[in-house]
């Protein structure tokens, strides 16, 4: 079943101006979602839609908050989420840090009590339509064990990297885990196993069933003892830096509420964009008539958004009508 | 066999004034090379040694280049190398960023045409030491496939981000394939298989044969296809921000000469150490009693480091042997 990239969005934003979400709120929130699941993220679109709403109606996300700096220390600025929607958020620091990149070179926003941003590729290309190129990285609760043990005391923190291109920014989004919990969910939806390890079992092996590594947290991070010190930095910079709600702090509430995330933005005038596609170039080199068989982070994501924008976005069928009864008639 | 600190630095320095280093230069060089020894990075530390001297023989490291800044955009400045020693570089670039950042919040230092830095984590140390929290990355000649080929196209690019720490600072060092070329080399040296797939074999098959990933250049990036993507990345960063040799053109000339780096530094009075200190215990709160069974980034360097203080730099004989008989007599 297939849904426009207009009808998905307006139906989201419908259902969001039900929960107190001013328009521009609803609007931009509503929007994000529904790109998400145009770019073929769909455990962060529309998957994720009704979980957002729970969140909602527990009064972890405050629709009315709005984000305020609350420290500037030349170019580095600390701001509150005030625990307002993640998204909102987000936009608004990596815009924030545009503006700042642009002025000055760079510029960097850490926020504190924010929520949950998605897919954090969208303030990667967000960046990136500006110009700019766009670092993002936010923290979670604790889904992985640290390298040494079997208990999740780590988030798997993404990290997003964005340079613009003429002809299609490069966007790598990844979470640090060889698989995240959304892409689990994707296989455990369609009955799959993982194409490799992603996890350990209940007896420490490793594992390739996407149910068992959810319901255990134990995900395994990239390069076992390299990702797992990588989601650990990456915590720390955030914390170092804002001051907020480590991952330590977020899963002994219980709940993945109050995130801190961390926005960088480079500018200059020349990204020299010749010398960076000789570099596709190269790592393309081996099979240089066979599309797509190496392919740059982002590439698959624009073919995916070109394609969903001309056939209409895939949706999940009972999700989609699960989504559709929220609105009050 | 063991050597003191001071009695390995005299000797690395004695030998790079025979090579027309400044005293000045020689003496921070070779601390450079005597520290990575001491902090247990044997690879980049003595035993790296000889392969310097073999680039400085050949011309492809000018001892007697200065660094210069080539161009201003706010903080975020371009350096180039000149293709002087890759330390002596790396070691200045870091401290402009950390001077940038003391007065700004941060700052970004790229430079262009330098050379191998030896090991990254000697600059994260050095900005940690100055209060700072610094990253630091490079890039390097192809010797990783990119995900979906066979052929080495990426460079095994490191990165490295150190947050200060009164009771020990929090480095993490780590190159982007599962082992880097250097702790390949220390398993060839010692005959030992790698403890996990390091890299391919010519079928195509995972292999932990540190000798013939090395002569294949087929090292394994962390998580498949995610550290593919890092790699690249900041290749592309390197290179779109500095404007300098990226790992394509490093590789076709075939030298591991004119690399591009980039230094950023943050600093702000109060990196909440009280909030690392929680995360720190979090992470090792599964075997809370047992010391070193979960270690964070930087642990294990600062316990070597101590040992070897006190006990002597364990030398490998023969290259011991061999740069001794490098000076003149």
């Amino acid at each position: 079943m297939k849904v426009s990239f207009e009808e998905l969005r307006q139906a989201l934003k419908n259902i969001l101006l039900q929960f107190s979400f001013s328009e521009l709120k609803a609007d931009l929130c509503a929007g994000v979602f529904a790109s998400n699941s145009r770019d073929g993220v769909y455990s962060h679109g529309l998957n994720r839609f009704p979980v957002f709403i729970e969140y909602l109606k527990k009064g972890f996300i405050n629709p009315s908050a709005e984000p305020e700096l609350v420290k500037k220390n030349g170019l580095l600025e600390t701001w509150d989420g005030h625990e307002g929607p993640g998204m909102y958020n987000a936009t608004i620091c990596m815009e924030r840090a545009i503006t700042l990149a642009k002025t000055n070179g760079f510029g960097c926003v850490n926020i504190r009590n924010s929520n949950h941003w998605m897919r954090g590729g969208t303030y990667g290309w967000q960046a990136a339509d500006e110009g700019c190129i766009g670092i993002c990285f936010t923290n979670a609760i604790a889904g992985m064990p640290p390298w040494g043990g079997s208990k999740a005391r780590l988030g798997n923190n993404p990290i997003i990297i964005a340079v613009p291109r003429k002809e299609g920014h490069i966007v790598l989004d990844m979470a640090i885990s060889q698989f995240s919990y959304g892409k689990m969910q994707e296989y455990e939806i369609a009955k799959q196993p993982l194409p490799f390890a992603g996890g350990y079992d209940d007896s420490g092996a490793l594992s390739q069933d996407p149910a068992l590594i959810r319901q255990l947290k134990t995900a395994l991070p990239i390069g076992f003892w390299k990702g797992s010190g990588l989601a650990l930095m990456l915590d720390i910079l955030l914390t170092a830096l804002g001051g907020g709600k480590s991952t330590a702090v977020i899963s002994n509430s219980g709940n993945e509420v109050g995130l801190s995330q961390c926005f960088i933005c480079f500018y200059q005038k020349d990204f020299h964009p010749s010398l960076v596609e000789e570099i596709l170039a190269y790592t393309k080199s081996e099979f240089p008539d066979e599309n797509g068989k190496i392919s740059y982070p982002g590439e698959r994501t624009l073919s995916t958004r070109n394609k969903n924008e001309r056939e209409g976005i895939p949706v999940n069928p009972e999700i989609w009508e699960k989504v559709l009864n929220m609105v009050k008639r």
